[in-house]
């Protein structure tokens, strides 16, 4: 299997056991080897006291991004560390897409950068992802 | 009004208005100025596809603890910036807690450290979290 | 003056008031607006106690290229916050690239990520820096 | 030999090897397992453009009080990552202090917090740093 058959295939078994990115209403939109891209729309109940998009799931969305990316070469990667600078802020309604990219690797530890931007193309957050490769892959 | 009761006041009118943090069951637990105590119950919505909980929803609890922490002093404030080390994998059915404590401020940048523990006290991730403040307070 | 005649002319006035750049060692190999290429060589001083490159000073040179980039635009920038992830030793004689590009902006805050690299171009480390701009500018 | 006498030891040895550390003026104040308290004098070659402490200076007292914490253990650590959030300007003259604690471990991680403050106590500087331990110590 080629590399872009394989991190399908992986993402094709990989993406329906996470029940926490269906539960937020994520698409995942492009499987490439490293990289992903995905959506997800800024709902009601995603709403923060000052009604606008709770932090945390503009991060979920990267994460998710982050961990299907680091995931799609048929290792099993764990994320490690993650930052994220809010850059503007997202409202109802909004549809967010993040995309995930490797910019760097070490040993068993692989860095991914996300952006995520609103249906304008505007930029809503810049996040960073480092993960940990363990032992075992998705496919034999 | 003394800190301590502000504090209080205004996470009475704050938290209720943060609809993220109820759809995703979290529960203050105490409230000092610049000090947040939350919890939030791993349910099978939050498991990942690696049937752990999802680093965006753990996120989301020390994010939330922090929103609350740097707005209990009757500023308004926003997340700047955040950054997120895991260190241990939380499981469905655990009881996670976050505790807020502000590190240090400059100008209009505070600073907050975020611990997150499980039931047993075991430590599963480490969160700091920026704030910038702008005009205006919650209470007159 | 064109922006890239204006970032050229900044520099040509920046960089030289940068004692700490001088001290290290470091040449400014490029200009562009948002854009800066800067080296430093790894000299014996610059060991820590592992014998590798103190990861200090290949922040530091990561840091300035940051700080000449945001500079670059004729607008005053601060570094408010910086993050840097170590992926492989850089030994004594070594000479380090740092490669900095803006990677977006929000209000007064500009994120910039760097490369830095050794003469065999492998990665030595990922750098992003957040800046704040204050009022004033370089050239009138 | 007990904790303190063998963190003591270890930084004997490990202390005077570390070259860049006394090229730029560091003295080792106290050293307990798992912390350490380092300063600096901020002097003319290590001013930016801008006439206040290199942004890059500061992080590397803060990360080499940082690595020796995380060596003081009788475990050889690398850094693996860091951040640092500038809170306030050095200026030429000021003696820099950095306090480093461990606030937190899982595995092969662990996670320190420095705080750089002035002569007169007011912060500077909030660094985290993240170590990698591999196998091998200082002592046997």
């Amino acid at each position: 299997m080629n590399k872009q058959a394989l991190a399908e295939e992986i993402l094709r078994r990989f993406a329906p056991l996470d029940r926490a990115s269906r539960f937020l209403g994520m698409r995942l939109l492009e499987v490439r080897p490293g990289h992903i891209r995905m959506s997800m729309r800024v709902t009601e109940d995603m709403l923060n006291a000052q009604q606008v998009c709770h932090g945390g799931l503009t991060f979920s969305l990267a994460d998710t991004s982050f961990g299907y990316a680091c995931n799609s070469h048929n290792e099993r990667a764990f994320a490690a560390s993650c930052s994220i600078e809010f850059l503007a802020p997202a409202h109802v309604g909004d549809e967010l897409t993040a995309e995930a990219n490797e910019v760097g690797y070490a040993g068993r530890t692989r860095v991914y950068d996300v952006r995520v931007t609103n249906q304008r193309g505007e930029l809503i957050a810049l996040f960073r992802g480092k993960s940990t490769t363990v032992k075992g892959g998705w496919i034999e």
